[in-house]
């Protein structure tokens, strides 16, 4: 029988911008919520005391006694079997004993670590586009291209939590240099960035209100803009590849696509669909539908709780996994 | 307490050029062998006409009363799922119920179906080079590239027993057209042919004896042809981003190489190991081993085997995955 006063997991979802806390329960409402700003240039003791903020403040929530678990979604990379991260636009952590700073602050409740890409897969797993589905590659399509699995009805974070980065496996063996050291990776071509930039250099010209970012070639392509299409097209041709790419290495389903750039709607889903055609060409992988995400912001929250849960047999029965 | 009368299961490896049938035990040794041409031209009941004639060699042997179960290692696409087989060089099996067939010979037993990737990764995950290894990618270079993967520690076929199918990613998305359909797939610049063509292409000139094979163009590499070695170096960097980014995807700690074209030895990889520090950038797939194959021939059947005790739970605590 239900109850109100079921387990919670606290949850974190720490970026280059925000770091955000909420205690979730096992439908994966969240009843209490903090916030602060990243210090991103700052040194790793300054940003980690960010973070005990947050807890601080979650802390003295009434609902805290239910805590059973602490989960964290962490921008990457991280390393979940040593439980550290070094995300790329924090520069204070690297090599950060996160889980053990985290664990020192919430009197010894388990802490489970993944990467953020991970954690967004698990929200839409248990509560979006890819529920009920055994097999799925969920992406988030912003200003980064990052993404998590899930294989066999279940999360699949990989021993370092880092599973599902779509976005620096190469499609492109010989193309751009890309900040990751590869060439040619997905992000390289299909982020938000990548859109605009390569929209402005084969002449697209911003609107009046000056505005050059994907969103606004998203806009022009709407309207009929060639140059600003065939930015787009590009950028699915290369997602395309790799959900082909993951499709005949892991036989998903789906493949769900969040983030700013998934915003644009049938400009990237329509050429998206088309060049799914020419890439997934094997029979077991032909079939793999695009979604566009359901859960918006909070999904890195919810997504932290639900890996938690998982990987410690939480609300059993109300699992992610098992809806 | 050992006894030699553990349960076997009968293991068929079915190809385009071959049939081969054993009995395997639960150390992996082969007690009984049985092989048939395949008429691959032949229409699909005469190649089934030829596997069951290797059933009935071998149900011919003493130990036949042993076997619990029997696994299909087959070329692809197969689709374990329905129990069905289309390979692309038998156009006489298309959906082909190769399981519902070969139960109808075997009495009932259980009968598993891999693809044959996945079967040559189940033999090196149990006895070969990849044991005692929790992530990994096996691979065969020879005429096609194919592969399977281990996923925490066990066979991850997929749904349909397709999956580690890396031969058909494309690593090379406005590349040269595969017979797949899609473009710059690993195949379609690793395999031998497409190292022999690429070769002749540039210039190479076959010796006296006129090899044009993959084999001849590695001698030649060894021997210091520059062209030769650019061909391998090629294959080398599809290969380098096909495991980068099966790294990248689901973390694996090894990628294991067998096939006639892992027979060239250092020339192919050195090279590969230079282009995997290329392509393997991100922390946690940086590490990715390269190892040659240990298992010969055998690993189809050794595998089919082993795919299909771990799948019913035979030889428990002998079983593959808990060496």
């Amino acid at each position: 029988m239900r109850t109100d006063f079921a387990d919670l997991v606290a949850a974190l979802d720490i970026g280059g911008t925000k770091i955000a806390g909420a205690l979730v329960d096992d439908r994966g409402r969240l009843l209490a919520r903090a916030q602060r700003p990243t210090p991103a240039r700052e040194d790793g003791a300054t940003v980690m005391g960010a973070v005990a903020a947050v807890i601080d403040e979650l802390g003295g929530a009434a609902q805290w006694s239910r805590v059973r678990a602490v989960g964290i979604g962490s921008a990457g990379p991280v390393d979940a079997s040593r439980g550290t991260v070094s995300p790329v636009n924090v520069p204070g952590w690297r090599d950060y004993p996160l889980v053990a700073e985290v664990a020192r602050r919430v009197g010894g409740l388990p802490v489970v670590l993944v990467g953020d890409g991970v954690a967004m897969t698990a929200a839409e797993h248990w509560q979006g586009a890819a529920r009920g589905r055994a097999n799925a590659l969920c992406m988030v399509v912003s200003t980064g291209v990052g993404g998590g699995l899930v294989l066999g009805g279940r999360l699949h974070p990989g021993p370092t939590g880092n599973a599902g980065h779509i976005g620096h496996i190469s499609v492109d063996l010989d193309g751009d240099a890309c900040p990751c050291g590869a060439r040619g990776c997905v992000e390289r071509i299909a982020s938000g960035p990548n859109i605009a930039r390569r929209a402005l250099d084969a002449g697209w010209l911003p609107g009046p209100d000056g505005d050059r970012s994907a969103a606004a070639v998203a806009a022009a392509a709407r309207a009929g803009d060639a140059v600003a299409r065939a930015s787009f097209d590009r950028a699915a041709q290369a997602l395309a590849a790799g959900i082909a790419a993951t499709a005949t290495l892991v036989e998903i389903e789906v493949a769900v696509i969040g983030g700013g750039v998934a915003g644009a709607g049938e400009v990237l889903f329509a050429p998206l669909r088309e060049r799914l055609r020419d890439y997934a060409t094997l029979s077991f992988a032909a079939g793999v539908e695009v979604l566009p995400a359901e859960l918006g912001s909070d999904a890195g929250l919810v997504g932290a709780a639900a890996a938690a849960a998982q990987e410690l047999g939480l609300w059993a029965g109300r699992e992610p996994g098992t809806a």
